[in-house]
């Protein structure tokens, strides 16, 4: 069983592996290494003892014939949190509780694919975590997070860029993109900054004064 | 080479394969047989290829060294559509040349999954499509679209029904789902009706007053 003990400094991302399609055992395995705490979200369980992960927290609703103590043995120590509250998703529920243990981050796997509506929810759901939970969302294919009211980052040239706003965002301005954003405003499902990249090694800056706004870095 | 012009009917909808995850062969096949056109995007022609189907439109920007020339004999007869405006994406055009053509109805395939910003961007893009085209986006897991104001459909007890909010939508009224909502609001990221079910085998009444409502049913 791969152990992700190395390190246990709380400053380190928690990881929560949710529910929808499984990643790269690749990207997994990077993710756990640092990882000071392994939550897995219910019935995903079942795929994950496949993997011969160590997990340190079992958390859902347990609902759909799931027995969670099968696990108490084969995952020995292991935290089991039943949360029968319907109001918010496992996921929020696991966020919730690593606010209570003040773990400051957490990056999230297997959070998209699969169910379209577990997909969206994830992503869009991580914006009233603001100021509580730094939150990264990982696939094989995404990155994606909330950004703050100003932004800066180095990257290199070429790196795809969107920027997706839940809701509407306004007053947005870059540097270092390939279609500069100047005072600009956006609206979910009418007028996204999807598919844009970064024009030249370096630091991208984006600022924005109102609305929820989140960062995807992409690739096919 | 499966040929999907049984009847060349322009009220069938026609089909829209984009450039996301593949889906199951066998939902392909479903919405191919009574599909009036085929419309493929960009790269995606090069997988199309492989499941031997007969394609009636081509249509991307052709950047990054795709050469949609070489499809012009292998598909014969087929249109190819070089759409380079950044403005919008390869789907947003593929129902602008739809509309243009009067087909009022689509399914589309293949728009979710792999990239995370081209998910969001795709599912919640149809919104300023209301009134133009009938837009329904499939996967194995999925079935998504726009409601109007005022939506009836019979489904089976225990369906799983999700209502997604793009952006914020006000004076929303259910009736036979678990969760009723009575005269509520749903703000996209903060508040959404994700994972509700049918009450029981009948007819399910949504209603709306303002704003954008996606009707997703997923299945796991």
């Amino acid at each position: 069983m791969s152990s992700h003990h190395i390190v246990r400094d709380d400053q380190e991302p928690a990881l929560i592996i949710a529910n929808g399609a499984a990643c790269n055992p690749e990207l997994l395995g990077q993710l756990l290494e640092w990882s000071p705490i392994v939550i897995v979200l219910d019935s995903a369980m079942e795929r994950v003892m496949k993997l011969d992960i160590k997990v340190d927290v079992l958390l859902g609703d347990f609902d759909r014939g799931f027995d969670p103590n099968y696990y108490k043995e084969k995952q020995y120590p292991i935290e089991i949190i039943h949360t029968p509250d319907q109001n918010k998703t496992d996921l929020e529920k696991a966020f919730d509780y690593l606010i209570e243990k003040k773990i400051p981050a957490v990056n999230v796997v297997w959070a998209t694919g699969r169910r379209a509506d577990h997909t969206i929810t994830n992503l869009t759901n991580i914006v009233r975590y603001r100021n509580l939970l730094k939150i990264v969302i990982l696939d094989d294919h995404s990155k994606v997070f909330l950004l703050n009211r100003k932004f800066e980052k180095w990257y290199t040239e070429g790196t795809p860029i969107s920027l997706i706003p839940i809701g509407t965002v306004t007053g947005i301005a870059s540097e270092n993109l390939f279609y500069p954003l100047t005072n600009e405003s956006l609206t979910i499902g009418y007028k996204t900054g999807s598919s844009n990249h970064v024009t030249k090694d370096g630091i991208v800056k984006i600022e924005h004064l109102e609305g929820d706004l989140l960062l995807m870095e992409c690739m096919d």
